[in-house]
């Protein structure tokens, strides 16, 4: 890919855009994950915070803030909050699913031990909440608590849906809108309201980060059955092997006759998993267009994501939010 | 134990005196610990609070409000916010320590998984983090938010100075202020802040809170050594095969001879352990008299924390605080 194909990644001209604040975010998020007594703390969260991320969070509640007038200076701090809450729920997933790769690396459950990876996850978690206690809004404080709580609540409620073959797709919205949606639309609604917007402009915030959230959650599923490991930095199949219960899957398992049912029993419920079982289940998918449907699912939501932004000024960064929701959901057309 | 002498303790004269405020709290607890869509919360999260634990911090929090002469209705919430951080913590702490016993029963852990742990632990603190944001006192989130990444960074700290027999006194104090003391201490404090008192009553229960929580940790691992399964709730000698190094290790091992060190080289760092090495531990601590010194200790913070509430003004609630400080540690005497 050349340098000027790059550039015009919806992604990269938002850190274009962005870059003296993002440069700022980066400064402040290495600052706050030291620690003086136990330096086990910055070796993991180094390991993470350093290995690449897009950093698509902060540059959320930046872009919000931007765009609805903001020029103070809490809006690095919020960001800032947002990536440390977004690394804590990777260090626990990882503990969660046994997960060994991560953005192409060894996770640091592997590297170190999941102790490590549990209590460095608490300690970014309670760095976030010191960070966001100090712009002194409480109606900011509100929203990064409760999409606390939501993130937390899908993590749990994916736990005991994945395995679980009655799971529907609204039990799959309700997991999703927790564990991704929730903070992307914390990310762009505390922005919003850091800059002081207008109900109309928070909600219309809000709901953009909400379905973006979703269409990014909905297409990363489906990667995970259709990409390559060096697009998703994972192997594919991954979701299979841990026995999840995504949209693919759960639409392909509403048509399943019985035979195919006792299929996705054996595998998902069961985890009796043989060779040739994830060539099969991406067969049946096959057959019953689960791909495609999933794929019309996420440019659906993508395309809410772009309707929520016309409620909001006219403004370059509102255009780059548009060419976001898009690019999220092109990986999978 | 008659009831007259059950009646005596100053735990349960506190229970008594703040039984009005606790009915209030555990009914916020149990509305609080639900969970809409995640059933496994409330199941995981009941296990633990319903285990008769003691409500020592939140008591805490009512009693310093009180104390300093609040009649409003948020310590309430401080109170439950206090004791979903503790919970949180140990959900955790099990996952860590890979314990199987807690406060007499089955560990959350054991009984149903490490993921359902950690996360239900991430809702908690969550759930923590809504509540302490209600009463609206922004230096009382600081210092609630300050407390939470002291816990996790005492913890992480210990993680890497448990097995390490260099760990001094001086680590041990800042992994016990982390792990115990931070949330007594910010427990206390923020029932003071909340009651709006003067800067010197503050201080004074920020004092008392973190000397408590330092006698109560010192004399814990006193007991691990020297108290019995039914009074400790768990399995003497656990530290040891847990590898942790302890006050009265610590004590033990700055004594030794090269011989002695071999032996706590092979049972703490190296977790070689054999039939009888616990007694010989035993039979160390009683040569170099540790249980004496760490038993000095625990009654020197006990103390300290008594002559803090010097600074405050005379009340019941002030002598039973007092009474609190020898009662944590008279389990030692």
């Amino acid at each position: 890919m050349s340098l000027d194909e790059t550039a015009q990644k919806p992604h990269d001209r938002l850190g274009a855009y962005l870059a003296c604040d993002l440069e700022r975010v980066n400064a402040l998020i290495r600052e706050r994950m030291a620690s003086e007594h136990a330096p086990r703390i910055p070796e993991v969260t180094a390991h993470l915070i350093e290995a690449g991320g897009k950093r698509l969070r902060p540059m959320l509640t930046l872009a919000a803030a931007r765009l609805c007038g903001y020029d103070g200076d809490h809006h690095i701090r919020l960001a800032a909050t947002v990536e440390f809450i977004h690394t804590a729920t990777l260090l626990h997933d990882d503990v969660v699913d046994e997960s060994r790769q991560r953005r192409g690396r060894p996770t640091a459950n592997l590297l170190w031990d999941n102790k490590s990876s549990v209590l460095v996850g608490d300690y970014l978690f309670a760095r976030a909440f010191q960070l966001m206690v100090e712009p002194g809004s409480l109606r900011v404080l509100e929203i990064l608590s409760n999409a606390s709580a939501t993130i937390a609540e899908g993590e749990v409620l994916q736990l005991t849906a994945a395995q679980d073959l009655r799971t529907d797709e609204g039990t799959y919205l309700k997991v999703v809108r927790g564990k991704t949606a929730a903070l992307f639309s914390a990310a762009t609604e505390a922005g919003a309201v850091l800059a002081g917007a207008d109900d109309t402009e928070v909600e219309a915030l809000f709901t953009y980060g909400d379905a973006l959230g979703i269409a990014f959650q909905i297409a990363d599923d489906l990667l995970d059955y259709g990409g390559t490991t060096a697009a998703i930095g994972k192997n594919v199949g991954d979701d299979f092997r841990e026995r999840k219960l995504t949209l693919p899957v759960i639409k392909t398992v509403a048509k399943a006759d019985e035979a195919e049912r006792a299929f996705w029993r054996r595998v998902i419920e069961k985890g009796d998993q043989r060779e040739g079982d994830l060539e099969q289940a991406l067969r049946l998918m096959a057959r019953h267009r689960a791909m495609e449907a999933t794929r019309d699912d996420a440019l659906g939501w993508a395309e809410r994501a772009k309707q929520a932004l016309v409620a909001l000024p006219a403004h370059d960064l509102r255009d780059m939010l548009a060419d976001l929701a898009d690019y999220v959901v092109a990986r999978v057309n």
